[in-house]
This record gives structure tokens, C-alpha cells and sequence, in this order.
């Protein structure tokens, strides 16, 4: 049975290019013992903006007006910064989220699943906020229903404030502790009561949270672009299965509620889901994308005329590709910096234009020559094919692709948005036929050790143990993704 | 402490003028066994409208699509015909609810607060909506956090539901039961399963609630003129402590769940919030009105030229008092038709304007004249002085007030909105009082004798125990308003 | 061949049932000498708002800002009433319109067509409203553009601002005399220059306008209701042929610049158009309406129990024509008052309610009983046989259409939006075809003669040379309606 | 005296980063011979929008249906592409125009100051669209006032289609020519007729206009990249003082209608305002850019570790700059891609961020290397000095300010919009002055001399007749500009 649903203003979901990519669900922020919280958060969430850009919301609490929340469709900048709608958001201490698409709603999202939730427990309020997803979801609610509880949204994340409103525990974040040992899956939470912040990442750490420090004042955060925006001074990691709770007061306190493990960072979110000046591991996305880009030309050197990038997510690789071979580095394709969403019930003719209505072929530079492109990775290669066609059209030699992941063959469980398997041309085909189907001249991938290497693995991976959540690239899921084998999916066969 | 608040578009509360009325809270509809039940619901709800334009919600079940929802602030004509909207709502079955506020929003309403509400069981779903009042809501609420209850709305009637999930019994209809019985106040109820639309009257019967049929359906409404608007036909009234549960196979089953109790229906239904068409005790309340100002005619006849309504709501009765006694009637004051709402956010100068915006009086007809203004209530008498100062100013020679309801000088804990009672001009002052402060030559109420009279107790009230609730007359309350005391309420002194 | 349209929000044309009855395509009202013009100019146009309901718009000037203007589909409540409107608009001077359709534009109206007109000469510039209609407006328009005018709007009264800009005297009052002399029909204009403002009557004096006081300023308007609403005091009408200019320090000058003709004042305005707190002739329109439902009792009585009104517009001729009759006056339909405008887009369900939106028989007070139904015109006759319909469903045993003006036999022409001849019920049956068609017990109109004693004409209608202009009922235009015959429009013969 | 003023919705009027850049006014599209051509026309202005994101206007005219137009403020991608609007623009003909801000409009631009503009004439009408300025405008406004002509809009460019109107030629491309001939300055034109598409460039060519081929069907377009959208074939650009008038049956024809006169293209169209995938004399603007780069290397060579562009218009130059040179090119400053506009009524915390909002440093890369920035222009110097501070403030050793045009002076009047000249960094200061209130460890232009070799001309600037238009950096201006000289604006004085 299905719940029921308010029709959301229709948000395309996708630029018309992206949707060939894998997406990143949620971004999160949190901050405490600012001025106006609200506004640090918008900003933060702002500079988050990439890790989606379907809806957003805040939640603040301020000593006298108490909770105060907001939850729009659309971007932050859009929605978070005019003062009429900040006023509404006062006080020291706030949360936020900006997300793609939860796993929970099938078709449309309502803006009641729209984060951060809220629940009052009987020793007063907290709002949570989730990045990452629940692998045993369907059962949490099903159990919880059974028990008279009443779910106001279809996101999974809600199971964990309702797991809370149950605890036998007497204070927030032991309540917080005893719900997330019940949530499997990967999870970075931030969450806030009246008078601290809290952050939590699972125990794997497959999704990043880092503190920062800002004045007196105390920030958490998905990636360090936020904090840059803001100011805060990047302090460090929270690791995994860490939980920090912070006050005004006594600063941040550290816990380690969950069973070690070994830790199994998300190892995509170096290659594309990761903003170019954040910093994972000491080291700028940047560096390590122009590091798997040099890995790349190690790997599968070809003779050409120009590097070009597919713009924007492969500029960084094709970058790294050109000062490893020498081979001069161009825009041989050009964006169209106002295709910011896709177009609304577009006619005919505008849908047919594709992929032209977001990128153009730099024609007069491309004519009669070899071109490598490099692009982040390849899901459906709907576009592959697309982009192949207009550089050919435009008048080049040959076209060479070298893509700077290795083939996605598995969908993602842990919080990103990948088609199912059958959709996924690695799935179905090998690198040859994929090179036959796109109708390139060469088409090559890093190899999984070439993308640990360029990441600081020197011996690259670890086969017993690999140092990386890298389940899409090799199908061996960390964490077991119980509710999607309830409805039928089928793991790697041990080999 | 505070619930978090997204604050809603800032919908004017009320009509310049209609502010000093008492303000019915809510209107509720349901409709089974028909095609596209979601336009039957729009059509009742805008016959109900009069019951509360805040805001309004509809839910609909299909076999297929399940539960759907959609709940807008504003009137059903602008919210709920388009047929885009009215598609995301298919199904034979559906309920909808109309809404001035709800006791539980101190300010701003939510959407979230919008009825109905729905709640998902382990035996399937439910949403439910409710016209009155629970005189026992903060109680039950605390009590319900307390148990691992999260509420997602300030609403008192989200209490029903949270009852429900933890009910013990093994259906919805009797899970409902169970939780009604823990309710106390005033409450007509309709409800939907997948399969059944359920109607619920209190024991007292203080909110009316009415049974129709249309083809091979049926229909639950708050008034007969919603029937109307349908083509469906009045059956009968859904009688005090009856529950019917109505499947589009098997027909109405009535039961009785609660102990009996004399039944205390509002009186003040007759005299100002239900439509003129619709019938309520076999009468048209039209006709229940006019023979309300035969009766003030009666009781405090007075020489005069003209008998003139303060439109539109002191129509009938003015008609009333003409015909009985004699003195010509006449449109003295116009309304102004495109007043639908205040102005929003207006100008100092159109502020001052006032009752202006939205009456002026005939002052070719007035000039020379004695004139009986007939009105159906005074509340703050804010109002009352204005009309008079229009009426004088225009040239009129005498002023006299008739009003069709006896002095309310009680707040009303039922379900519709009053204001505290030291604003209420009868609670400070005596009639004489009364006349000298709004500065007109005379002024009576009808007598509440008078009124029982008219509306068809031949013997008048019985004062041992009424037969109507006319708590806002007398200061007897048929139910104890425990929340109101448990804040400092105090009830009448024995006498 | 057809401009370029810019498609206008869809805004619905008419209420469900008004789309029968004529329209009144326009209210004006101008005002000099006050503080903060725009607010007096909203408020008057707000209680003009019956004259047109699609779009107003307002044209200010203020010494150091300039001349400013805004201009909106809907509502003047809605438009221009809050402060962020209304700061753009400052000054002392200021004038506005409201407009039902103009004779230009075919289908959908433009912004560009809404008034008031602003044009800039070598002395200055000049704005211009107009309620009314061109005769001529095609020739002139034609006559314009081969001179090298471009036309910015399909409106006819953009003709006179070109004939304005073209003219060769040396002041704009002046101009404009210039401009009226070549125009041919129905027109009351309120205009400005940045110091003056100017009325203008045609020479038949065919469409209203009054001078009004206030404090030391000066208000024109189409009617005296809105005086009313800012306090203003009636000070006389412009006469037919008169063109009044007003400065702040001058007061009002006035002039003849037309050759003299009889007055032909549209009889329908007393019927209709205008709102019964209005004052023609020194007597309200309600009266007058009053009067025309005695006279009409005395003409066509009929043996009943009731006599009910067709809200709102039968209301004061049923009153009046029960005081005759001696028949009590009841309110046998009730309007709803949420119909605001028609449903936008709305599904097939509820377009096919129709009538019942908006009105509901009072079925208890109806039932069994012989009803005299009062209503201010039959045009298509649609609307009437759905209300018969109603009230024969209630249970009426008899129904009695009396009808407050004679049959509409003919379009008008001189700013009022009637449908073609052919569509009109009295153009091709006679009123016993009528009576047979609408299905009733009997059907009378009130006739010519009858019409004019009530409104003061105590020996009835001078055949020879009318005293008012009534051509929707006689056929006899007292202007000739040159481009309508240049379009095939055939006159009635000569008798 | 002003003229009346529609408030429009309040559009941000730059980036918070890009308003320290000189802004394009316009770019123009126009198409015949095809099915549905509005949408050729929305897909080219989408194209073009890089050169005018306030407004977009599109005419269309179909045989059945006229002529239409719909003109909106905001992106081409929000406003052209549904459905809804493009069935209101039917037909094989049409153009289209976006705009920054015309010289015109003091304050708010008015919708109605939308192009393309329309006039009726008596042989029919045209609409007309222009990218450039008219010099000679106040005056030929006043002339045309004085005429009786009414103008409608605040617009210049409204002059073309008044003087029309007055021609006393027979056609309406003579009639354009007539107009044409008395307009001063720099424009590129589309009109169309109900059966032409006319196309005009200046006799100078200050602005672009290209002649492409789709089909049967032609197209004229300010840049390439717009027909590369619609997939059109790149005929040839239009020759200065060229009027070509196309049909769907007969092609192409072209006139000269104005005296000769050495060509003057923009020379910041090579360095700015082109995107750089469109083609300029034969190679595309992205290499010329390149080249500009490295002529600046060669002009200024510094040591460093990285060069570094300022996103995104500093790119092309950067890569120049970096083969040149040998350094290593990198993104050390990372562009927020969801920064599409700036903040609505910001926060005082969210408006104090300032650049942040839109730029962040890549620290961990720029972390102690001496980086050299590349930027396209200093217009106020703002922007730069912050980005300087991002840049120190990452801990940078050093930085090297290169920019890829040289220092820019004086003001444009041939439609770009430019400060006024006392704000211009470079009109009040000297290189060496520049570079110490820039805070920066080197500054460099590129010299003029570098500049035009770079574009092509290797004996570089004609200093008896310079090959380009370059007034904006050596305020040699070919056309007086004699309505800003008439309001004080000095010329340079004579060497």
C-alpha cells in the first residue's frame, strides 16, 4: 500500500547531461555558538549545493523562540537567503540538508521529506539530518509501525527519530546511540537539541562529516568547501564510528558507540561526487583527480593531437592526462553556463536538441584532429555516445576516450542515486563491446589499482581487505543490503 | 518549548467587519461509491466554505493508486478544481476538511496542521478529519509523547490518530472507537479506510453531521447544502454517539459506541453558522431565522421607517422582523461584492477605511429616517459602532439595534473561535451599558427563552437541562473544558 | 491581419452564471489636491470594481518623481493595495480604470490594452481612461497609422491619445477637445497632466460621471458610490457635453467644446449597471430599482406565496415588488458567497454543476409553494431556465418570472458587452415563444412605458424623441454605429 | 520630465562578481523557412544568452495567425521552452532578442522595453530587434515627439520603428533603409515582415551579425554558436554596411545602402563578450584568446609554479599562458556552479560574503606557491583585489596579476555597458598604481600593440586608421558620440 502523497511543484530532476551520472543523495551541515546560525548554514549548504539540489531545509533553535524550521524545493540560493524568509530562523545553533532523492519515495518527493526531521521526545525537541541510507529500512518500519508509530514522510531516515522517541534512555544523544545501533547501512548524521551539536558517521565512515571551527563556535560539515565559505578553520575528520556532541560550553566531546571495523571510505566520492577544493585525506580532490588523470596516461597512453575534458566533472583528469603525455590540453567543448536545470515541459524540437542545449563543440578548434577525451566515468554511456557524435560531426580525426574510474558494474546502496544493474552499460558488456557500442577509436578505463594508486595507496588495492567502500566498481558490498535482497537483488557470486 | 514552524503564506485571518464574529472552525465532508470521489469532496467543501476558509485537504484511496492526498491554505474554488490537481486524487472513495484554526496553533498555521490527517496501521492505512474541539488534548498529548508518540502538527486532533495506532483492537473502526472514548469535547468525525467511510457524531451531538445519498453511494457532510450542491439526497442527521461505517457494498451500520448522554446540539448553528439552505430539525435555517426576528419583533418592538439588515447575516432575520411587525424592509446598507478578503499588507489610508471597504449605506434611502438595524450578534461590538456612525453620518434620524442572539458573553470550547472573554462586550457590560457604549437610541437582545422559541421549543429552554448547548449564552458547559482550566479558566460561579 | 499578442494570465471572463447578463466595461475615477493620490484612486476603483472585474490599472504624477503607473490583471484588492504597489505610484494627482473588455481585442486581453493610456507630447505628458465606446475607432485607427502612428494597444480609446499627439493646438486640454471633436460614440473620460486634472461627457451624456469634494481636492467618478467609500462629499454630475478641467489652486473650470445635444443617459445604468447605493438623478438606484418593481407588480400581478429574488441583482425589484403585491418577500435562493470568479480549468465534473456553484434553492422553504421569481433581465435565456429548473426540482408547485426590464432586443454599442443580436432571446421570440422556451407558469417583463415612470418619467417614454438612451431595447441608436455597419450590422428598418 | 513606470519583478542585475565586468547589452537571432521557428528562435537566444540575461523577447508570424510575441524578464531556459508558451508563437518566421539594459532606462527596466519591437504600418507590420546603441538618440526622440509620434517605451532603439512610420518610402525594407540612414552609432538589426527576415549591420560593423543555413531555411545570428545549437551551417558573416533581406522563395539579397566607410569591429568581442566556441574571421574565439595568452607570456614573463585562471572567462588566455611559458596551468580558484544569479534581498552575513559566494581557492594546491592569476580585464578593480586576498590569504607566496586585454579607460557607447569614466581603475591611475591598489606582487596588461596581433593583425595596431573599434582603451571614438557630449561627456583631447 502506498502512502499518501501531495504533488510536489514539478523540479526537473536532472540536467539533461547529468542524468548519465551517478548522484550524490544529500549534503549536511550543522553549526553551533554563531550569531544567526541560520545564514552560516545557508551559506554552508550552498557551497554543498552539488551533493543535491532538489530540495533544502534548516532547522535553528533559539533560547526564546524556540524550534524553528524551514524546507523548500529548489536551491539555497533561491531559498535560504532573502531576510524575510532568515528572520524566521533565529538563534545560536542550526542544522541543515540539501538533498537529491531519499531512497524511500518512488515518484515524486513530498516536501515532508524534505530535511532535517524533527521529533519532541518527553525531555524536549531534536532535529536530525542524513546523508547516506539505511540497508535494513523496509524492516525498521514495519517493526516500528507494528508498535503504534506513526510515519509522517516515506524517507528512511524518519526510522531513526521514531527508534528514538521508543529509547528506554534517559537523554538525546544516548537515545541517538541506541537508535543508530539498530540502523545498518551508511550513515553521516548531524542532529541538534536544544543546546548541542551532534555528528555521527557509521562505523565503516563510507560517507565523509569533518569538523571546522569558527570564532567560539563549532562547525560539522559533509565536505571542507563549506567550511571555506563560511571561514571556519578546518580541524579535522570525524572518524568512523565516532560521535561527537558539542556545546557552546565545553567544546566537543568524542564517543565511540559502535563496534570497530575496518574503515571503507566511499572511494567515488575522489572521483566525482567530492568538490575539486575540498580536501579528503590531507589532499585536494583536485590533486588526487589530476593524480588519476596522470595514472590514466601511464596506463593507456595514446598519440593525439589535443586532451580536452568533458566538461566540468572531467577537467581536473584530462588536466593530469596533458602533463603526463605532454599532449597540449584544450576546451575543445564548451558549456553553457545558464543550462543551470533542464527545461520544464519543453516542446518537441527542444527536446530532440539534447545534449546541444548544454554543450557545444569548440568546431574551429577540433577540425582534423586527434582528440582524447577524458570524462569522469561512464554509467549508461547514453551521453558517451552523444558528445562521440557531435566531436565526429564537428570534424575529428579520431576520438579517444579515457574515463577516469573504472567500468561502474554495481549499483550503489549507501546514499548514491545509480540506475539498476541492467541499466549500467559495464554491466552487460565488456570493455571492448562498450568501445564498439560508443563507435570510438579507443576507450579505456583506470584500472581499480590505478585509481588506489592515484588515491595514495601505493601497493594499490588490498584484495583481502580493500581500503575503500568500492562496491560499484568491484560489487563487493561492505555491508550487506538486506531489504534490496528482500526484494530480489542479486549479490556477486563468490568467486 | 516551541515545535519547529515553517511559516505558512500569509493568508489574511479574516474580513475587516467579520473579525468581531464568532468564527465557525470547521467544515467536513465524505463521499463513497462514487466516480472521481475527490470532485465530489471539492464541491461539498466549497458549500461548507462558510465553515472555514483558511485552508483546506482532501484524501482519496484507489484500489490502484492507494491513499492520495493534497492539502492547500486558501478557498476549494482557487485550490481544488483544476484538473491538475484534482488527477493526483483518483479513486471511489474520498473525505475532505475546511479549517479556520485549530485551538492547538498559537500563531501562524502549517500546512502540516491541515486535515485531514492520515496515519499508516499495521492493517493499512486511515486519514481522518474532525469538526469541534477536545476539550482534553494537552493531557492526552503529554501522555502520547511520553509513550514514543512523534506528532507532526500542533493540531488536537492528531491525537486521535496517535490513539489509534496504539490502539489493542484488530480493525479500524474499532481502533477508532477505543480512541474516541478517551476524547473529551466536541467532535464530529469523518473517517476512511481502503474500503469503508466512517461518520462519528459526539454523545452530545454538539456539531452537526449528515447522512446523503447519491446514485449507489453515500455522503457524510456537516450540512445539507453541500448535498445539494451534489444533486445527493438528505437522509437523515447522523444522531448524537452514532457511529456509521458505510462500505459501498453493505450500506450504512450504525452503532452506538459511547454511553448515552441528552444531547446539547449548538444553538448557535441555528442562529448564525450554518447556511440559510441548509435544514437543520426538518427547518430550513432561513426559516428558523426569520422566525427569530418575529420573535425579537415580538419581545422589543420599536417605532421606526425602515427595518434594514446588516448584511449578509442579519438578512433573515431583519425579513423576520418586518413581516411581524409591519415596518417596511429595505437594503439601508450595501456590501461590496469583490470584498472576498482584507487587504493584505495595505497602506495606512486604506487601513483607516475599515468597515468602509466593505459596506456602505444607501444614503439617498437613509437621510430622515428611523431605522432598525437587525444583526445576528455582537462580540466586541467593534463592528456595531462603526455601522452605527455610517448609518447616523448618512443622516439617518434614529438608530435602533435588534440582535438575534442573546448577549454572548462566554467563550466557546467547541470548536469555534471566540475571543478570551474580557473582550466580549457582554461579559462587561449590562445591555444598558451596552447601548450607551455603542451610542445607538435602543438596543435588545431576543431573550434565550425566546430563542429556544424559535427555534422550535415551543415551552422555551428548560433550565434543569437544556436542550440545546448554549454555553456562549449562559456560561453552563455541557462538557468541563479541563485544558482551558488547567491554564486558569474559571468556570460560572454556582448560583 | 492581426498584432502581436502577448498571452494575458487566463483569467476567467465571468461567473459561471453572470456570462448572462450584460457587462459594464469600465469605471473611472480620477483625484487632485490630496495626499498620496493612489490610495484615494485604489479605494474608488475597489468600490467601482461592478464595472469591470478583468483588470485596473492607475496613473500618478508627483512633481519630483514624475508620472508613474501600474497596471494588472484581477482584483483592484488584490492589485493595488499593499504598500510595495502602492509606494511606486506618489503624488497628489492621480486617476484609474477598471475594465471589463474593450471592443478591440478579439480573444484574450493584453496588459498593453489595459487603461489608463499615457502619452508624452512636446508639452508634456498626458494620461487618459475611458468608459465608453468609439463608434468610428477603426476609421480613425486606419487614418492614424497611414499618418505614421503606431498603435501600442488593440484598445480603441488609443486613438484619442493619437489624436492628441497629432493635434495643433498648444495645450493638452486644448488637444484633447481637438481629439474628441473627431470622435464618434459613448464616452466619459477622466485624463491628467502633470497639474490637471480633466472629465469629459459626450454630448449625449450616455455613460455617468460625477464630481465629487474632498478636503480641498476634487474627485471624478464614474459613480457616486465611490465618493462614499473615501469620504468624499456629491457634489453634482458633469453634464452631457461637458468637459471640466481642475487644478489644485484653480478649482474646477468648465466648457462646452461640443455642439449641444438632447441627453440620451443609458437606461440600463438604472436597471444594472450601477450599484444600488449609487445616486442617479438625486435618487439611490435602489429606489429606483424598488420603483421598478412596484411598477412592474402593478402591471403583471399574479396570485402566489412568495416572491423571491434572482441574487443579487433581482434583490431591491422583488422587494419592491412584494411591498406592491403585499406577497412576502423571501430568500428562496442563496448565493454562495465564495464564487468569487469561475473555476479555472476545472474538471469535467464540476464544469457540468454549472449554476449550482454559485446559487441553491432553500428546498424546505420552496417546497409546495407558488413562487414569483424577480430578476433584472432575460439575454440568452440560459441561466434562466437552470434556475426554473432548480426550483421546480426544490418541490415549487408554480414559478413566475417577472423580469425589471423590457426584453433585450438589440446589442449595444456604446460600451457595453452584449452578445450578437442573433444570441439575444427577445431578437427571435416573442415573449410567449420566451415563456414556452424557459419553461415557466408565466413570464412578463416590465414594459418601455413602465420603465420610464419608474425612473421618474411620470408620462412614460416621448416616442418622438426619448429621454434616455435605451437602444438594447427600442433599436433605436441615437449614434450611428458606423464601423459595426461597416461589418454588416443591419439597423432596425424604419417602421 | 520621466516617463510612467511599471515596477518589474526585481531581477539581480549581475553577478556579485561579475558586475566588474563590462556587460554586452544584446544579442539578436532571427530564422525563416522553417517549421515552428520559435523554438529555433528560443534555442538561439539560449545560445546568446551570455549576452544579455535580464530579458528576452520573440516574435513570430504565421499566415493563419498573424503575428504573436511574448516578452519576459529572466533566462530564455525559464521563459521559452514550455509547451504552454511556444503554441502562442506559431509559424515559419520569427525573431528574438536578449538584453542586459538599454541606454535608455534610467532605473528598472519595464517589460514593455523588451525587444523585439512591433509597429503596424499601413502596408502591414514588422517587428525589429537591435544589438548596439544610438548615439544620435535623444535627439531623434525629441524630434519625433514634436511629429505627434507616441512612444511607448524608454528604448532608443523605438526611434528605428517611429522613423519607419514616417517614411515616405513604399516597402518596408526601404522604409527600414530610410530609418536606418538617419540613426547614428553602432547597430546590428533583425525585422522581420509578415514574408522577410532582414538582417543590418552598421556601416562600421561595430557589432557581429552571422548569415547561417538550416535546411530550405536561413537564419541571422550574432554569433556562430548559435546556429551551432540548432545545428544551422555557418554561411558567412554580414559585411559591414550590408542589409540583406531574405525570403523563404527567393534566398538571400543583398544591399548597400550606406555610404562606405573602413570597417570598425569590437575588439573586446575577440577578448570578452564572444563566447568562445563562436567563430570570428575564420578561427574560433577560444584560439584567439589562446593566443592572447601567449603574447602575454611573451610580453611578461614571470617564474612561478602554477598559472592560474580566473574562472571562467580568464580560461582560454590562461592555457595561452601556459604553453607559452612552460608553467604548469591548474585551477587554483574553483567557480560555485550553482551561483547562477546573485542573492535576492540577502542577509547582511550571506551579502558580506561577497565573492566567496561564487569563488573558492583551491588552498591545499595554492599552499606556498607563487601563482600567476590570468584574468580577461580590469574594469573597477573590485573583484580583483578580493580574489588577491583569497589567494594570500590560501597562502600563496606570490602573485602575478596577467591580463588578456589592456587597461580600459574610457567608456563604450556602441552597446556595452560600461561604468562611468571616473570609475574605471585604469582611467584615474597608472599601471604602476594599479598594481600597488591591487595589493599584488606583479601586474601586466597586454599592450595594444600584443592585443591586435594576437587577433590576427601581425604588424599590429594601424595607428592612422586602427583596424578594429578599441575606443574603450585608447578613447579613439569612430562614430561622436553627441547625445553623452551634449550631457558633458569630453572627448579626448587631441595628442
Amino acid at each position: 500500500m502506498q502512502s499518501p502523497q501531495t504533488p510536489a511543484p514539478r523540479f526537473p530532476i536532472a540536467h539533461p547531461f547529468d542524468d548519465d551520472k551517478l548522484r550524490e543523495e544529500c549534503g549536511i551541515f550543522g553549526v553551533i555558538g554563531v550569531q544567526d546560525a541560520a545564514s552560516f548554514v545557508a551559506l554552508g549548504l550552498h557551497a554543498l549545493q552539488h551533493r543535491g539540489q532538489e530540495a533544502g531545509g534548516i532547522v535553528t533553535h533559539d533560547p526564546v523562540q524556540g524550534f524553528n524550521s524551514a524546507r523548500r524545493f529548489g536551491y539555497v540560493r533561491d531559498n535560504f537567503t532573502s531576510t524575510t524568509v532568515m528572520e524566521t530562523l533565529p538563534g545560536p545553533l542550526g542544522i541543515g540538508h540539501v538533498r537529491y532523492s531519499t531512497a524511500g519515495s518512488k515518484g515524486q518527493t513530498q516536501i515532508r521529506d524534505v530535511q532535517p526531521f524533527f521529533g519532541e521526545f518527553a525531555m524536549g525537541g531534536a532535529a536530525i539530518a542524513h546523508n547516506g541510507n539505511i540497508t535494513n529500512a523496509n524492516a525498521l518500519r514495519r517493526e516500528l509501525i507494528e508498535r503504534g508509530s506513526i510515519f509522517q514522510s516515506s524517507s528512511d531516515s524518519e526510522c531513526i527519530i521514531h527508534l528514538m522517541a521508543r529509547s528506554l534512555q534517559r537523554n538525546i544523544p544516548e537515545r541517538m546511540e541506541d537508535a543508530l545501533r539498530r540502523v545498518e547501512g551508511a550513515f553521516s548524521v548531524v542532529a541538534m537539541t536544544r543546546t548541542k551539536l551532534i555528528g555521527v558517521r557509521d562505523p565503516l565512515g563510507v560517507r565523509p562529516l569533518v569538523l571546522g571551527r569558527i570564532g567560539d563556535g563549532w562547525v560539522l560539515s559533509s565536505e571542507t568547501c563549506a567550511l571555506d565559505i563560511i571561514g571556519a578553520e578546518f580541524i579535522r575528520e570525524i572518524e568512523p564510528g565516532e560521535m561527537v556532541v558539542i556545546t557552546a560550553e565545553s567544546g566537543v566531546q568524542s564517543h565511540f558507540p559502535f563496534r570497530p571495523q575496518p574503515s571503507k571510505f566511499c572511494i567515488f566520492e575522489h572521483v566525482y561526487f567530492s568538490r575539486p577544493d575540498s580536501i579528503l585525506g590531507g589532499r585536494s580532490v583536485y590533486e588526487t583527480r589530476e593524480a588519476i588523470g596522470r595514472e590514466l596516461a601511464k596506463e593507456s597512453p595514446v598519440e593525439a593531437d589535443l586532451v580536452c575534458p568533458v566538461p566540468d566533472s572531467g577537467t581536473p583528469a584530462a588536466i593530469g592526462f596533458s602533463l603526463e603525455s605532454g599532449i597540449p590540453y584544450a576546451m575543445g567543448i564548451i558549456r553553457n553556463q545558464y543550462m543551470g536545470r533542464t527545461f520544464i515541459e519543453p516542446t518537441e524540437q527542444i527536446r530532440n536538441m539534447g545534449v546541444r542545449l548544454k554543450l557545444n563543440v569548440n568546431r574551429a578548434l577540433i577540425r582534423g584532429k586527434r582528440v582524447i577525451l577524458v570524462d569522469d566515468s561512464v554509467v549508461r554511456g547514453t551521453t558517451s555516445r552523444k558528445i562521440k557524435d557531435m566531436i565526429l560531426d564537428a570534424g575529428a580525426k579520431e576520438v579517444h576516450f579515457r574515463i577516469a574510474s573504472p567500468p561502474t558494474a554495481w549499483p550503489c546502496f549507501y546514499g548514491v542515486d545509480t540506475p539498476e544493474r541492467e541499466k549500467l552499460l559495464a554491466a552487460t558488456m565488456t570493455e571492448d563491446e562498450m568501445r564498439e557500442h560508443l563507435g570510438v577509436d579507443s576507450l579505456k578505463f583506470i584500472s581499480l589499482d590505478g585509481l588506489y594508486r592515484a588515491v595514495g595507496e601505493s601497493k594499490g588495492r588490498d584484495k583481502a581487505c580493500p581500503q575503500y567502500c568500492d562496491a560499484c566498481f568491484s560489487g563487493e558490498y561492505p555491508v550487506t543490503p538486506s531489504d534490496m535482497i528482500d526484494k530480489g537483488f542479486a549479490l556477486k557470486a563468490a568467486e
